[in-house]
């Protein structure tokens, strides 16, 4: 056998299959509007994902066309009419920051090299963007879940002493606070950090589906009595069921007094500090200990890229940090700039995400990207105002930012739960939108988000039309 | 203000643009072999990279040419005189699933969509590879770090019962252990999943840097005597100092006798169960409760891409799994497909590195993936016969593996440390080539690392004649 390498035998193959494999995607993104939103992978392709594992390798063309098989077959949330869960609807620019990264193949754990440099950049701007200090601490992380994670594991070392990440918290029976609308990953975070679930109370909420901060002082006054220490607030800018955002400022006001560290889970909401007409709203997250946020959401860069900022950078540091022999920093050579950035977290690899978020941000600029928000707060708006007007739906929460729940209740129907995962079920497999549904107040809505640069108003009158129609035909008889 | 959409207003400026962005990035990995390893960012685009965020967008061809001109600044991984830590070297034929993954810019949290049938053929492959269990648990993930904390948060609530998810492990006082030459990212995990780093014992290691056994059974039963909690025993295939196996075989016995989970750290190391040369000294690993290890090292992926199997899906499952309403499954629809990746993991929202890992196996096949290792090993053997031909250089640790140790050492040098320190940082800055430092038994090693499928014995030949021209220059006079 010759010297193996995996540089291709033939650099020609490799460039024109490459080429040929850009315009198929380009030509797959600049067609998003036309054709179904969802559709299932075919059963031939699905047996084709058991195969045996290769042994030998395939040649360039072959390997291209078995990605471009793929392209069809997203979960649709590239279509003006996906409305499921809070997914991004991406951006096609974003190939060329993926191609420079592939040929790059930087390793962002540490080291001085140009990546370094992009990723500094890039959190610089997210410190202006969020009103957060300059010197405050921050990471390019996958998303939220992560983020939150490196968030509330500084709250809790902070709490119990930097000294205490040789210890575990052990005794310290810590509690913290969230609205009973906050998302999972809170929850989750606590779990995995050896806090436990329970430790996180949910707040009640108001009827808005924000904090209602009378309920929280008392429960952090309950809990102190009991002997439990309350250490962290979680304020959530943007709801993941219906879009409400908490009173933040009045969490901040109270966090302060409680010396509580002040989270924000504005993981799809506090980008939305670039819209007009939501920024008033978000007042008060200027305050907040830490935040976490996502850019692969309603700033629509693509999957996956999330970012937590935390204002007091030395805790940040403390609760992350620690070089053993073969990653220390040096002043001088490849070695240099400490600290890196696995001091402020738990990866040691870490891609090139920083790429696209900086290319995104350069592309676009933060007024476009404000307007796509601010255009999907006003089809919310618009959206909730047309089911209002309509008999046989009903709006099931407040539409205030970008979601809106509503169900298909015509009179007389008794399992209108049953009718209503029908109608999103069929509305997704026939391929004409993708809602997603959620409970509220015990009952299943079809949950229409807005976080989805390419939505018309006429994709939202198609909706409800189809959703009429379709409620129609399997309305029980 | 128009409707305002992130799609190009001109798709043929996008589209011209991000094909010339291919070819200069094609034309730089062709060219991997010439010219410096590392090139620092030069203070002009340093300066560059600290820009006001911008409220206004830029052209696609402007844009093009500031992602261009990063290309010449990585770290110097991609080249075959790149020695540091341990860094993959990058494959060219990677730009392809980036281009795709772009496009379809994929959220592998879960739903029924075609990057989730690619995720499960990886997992599959990865089982196969590992001669782990058809039906065991698994997860694509950023890498080792990320597994190691997925495995032993299964292993810690598994011992303490996954009802404690809501209490945490509060009074357990689980400890564990690994070698004392372990990866630090296995007590980074021990303190974020609170159980304090200190709860994982360094077990000392033999004169060939492998765990010592009979260390380890007195360890535990001295713990399991003082009330503590032996829960798990951490083996290391592929130490990061010098790439030292530990007996697998043997730990799987003792944790087999002690009921202790048995994990295995094979960020580097395990993927070398495709070398002929390597694989019979993995024997043991396929016992392993978990397994953690990296794609973006030696087999070559683009960063970031590493994997965790879990011997009992089940336990896996039981760790992170939970749904709030919004995420519920279905049997039919977008939402069908239970469990979810989210089920198995921390992250919700997940990108699509699976696809990049599918099309190397693809492109690649494990045979020749195996010879890039099994050469590499035949190098650092080659490499240690040389340093040990040579005066004035001293081998400082066995290389079993892929790692060479060793330093200038020439008669009547007090310092060694900064003497070698110096020399490591003038190969980096010269250009000549990238090793790094490590510490052992307290002195300062030149490292070297061979993970890299460019590397050829001329390289590794200048290298040493380098170290001894440069020690030579810098020897204190």
């Amino acid at each position: 056998m010759p010297d193996p390498t995996l540089d291709p035998a033939d650099w020609d193959a490799l460039r024109r299959n490459a080429h040929d494999l850009l315009d198929r995607s380009l030509d797959h993104l600049q067609s998003a509007r036309d054709g179904r939103v969802w559709t299932p992978l075919p059963d031939a392709m699905k047996a084709q994902l058991q195969a045996d594992l290769p042994a030998t390798g395939i040649a360039h063309d072959v390997l291209a066309d078995r990605l471009a098989a793929l392209l069809p077959y997203g979960v649709g949330n590239t279509h003006p009419r996906f409305f499921g869960w809070v997914h991004g609807a991406g951006n096609a620019g974003g190939v060329m920051p993926e191609i420079v990264a592939a040929a790059m193949n930087a390793n962002l754990g540490g080291r001085d090299h140009g990546a370094i440099y992009v990723e500094k950049q890039v959190l610089d701007w997210c410190r202006t963007m969020m009103g957060f200090p300059a010197d405050c601490g921050g990471l390019i992380v996958s998303g939220t879940s992560m983020a939150t994670i490196i968030a509330l594991k500084t709250a809790r070392d902070r709490r119990i002493g930097f000294t205490s990440r040789a210890k575990g918290p052990g005794q310290a029976r810590l509690v913290g606070y969230a609205s009973a609308q906050a998302h999972s990953c809170v929850a989750r975070a606590f779990d995995l950090l050896g806090l436990g679930s329970d430790a996180l109370r949910p707040v009640p909420c108001l009827a808005d589906f924000t904090m209602d901060l009378c309920a929280l002082r008392r429960m952090i006054k309950q809990d102190a009595a009991a002997g439990l220490t309350p250490f962290a607030v979680i304020g959530t800018a943007g709801s993941v069921n219906v879009g409400a955002i908490d009173d933040l400022a009045g969490i901040a006001d109270i966090a302060a007094v409680k010396d509580l560290w002040f989270h924000v889970d504005g993981a799809f909401g506090a980008t939305a500090i670039l819209s007009d007409r939501v920024r008033p709203r978000l007042k008060g997250m200027e305050r907040a200990d830490s935040l976490a946020f996502d850019f692969h959401k309603w700033l629509h860069v693509n999957y996956d890229a999330g970012c937590v900022l935390i204002r007091d950078r030395d805790a940040h540091l403390r609760a992350f940090s620690e070089r053993p022999d073969y990653l220390a920093a040096s002043t001088r050579g490849l070695a240099a700039g400490n600290p890196w950035p696995v001091d402020f977290g738990p990866e040691l690899s870490r891609g090139f995400r920083a790429l696209k978020i900086w290319a995104h941000l350069l592309e676009h600029g933060t007024e476009k990207l404000g307007a796509t928000m601010t255009r999907n707060v006003e089809q919310a708006g618009y959206l909730a105002d047309r089911i209002d007007q309509s008999p046989g739906l009903e709006l099931m929460a407040p539409a205030t930012l970008n979601i809106v729940c509503f169900r298909y209740a015509p009179q007389g129907v008794a399992d209108l739960d049953t009718l209503n995962e029908a109608i999103v079920v069929e509305l997704q497999e026939s391929g004409v939108a993708a809602p997603s549904t959620t409970r509220l107040h015990g009952a299943i809505a079809i949950r229409v988000n807005l976080t989805n640069h390419r939505t018309t108003r006429p994709d939202l009158d198609l909706l409800l039309a189809e959703t009429l129609r379709i409620g129609a035909v399997l309305l029980p008889t």
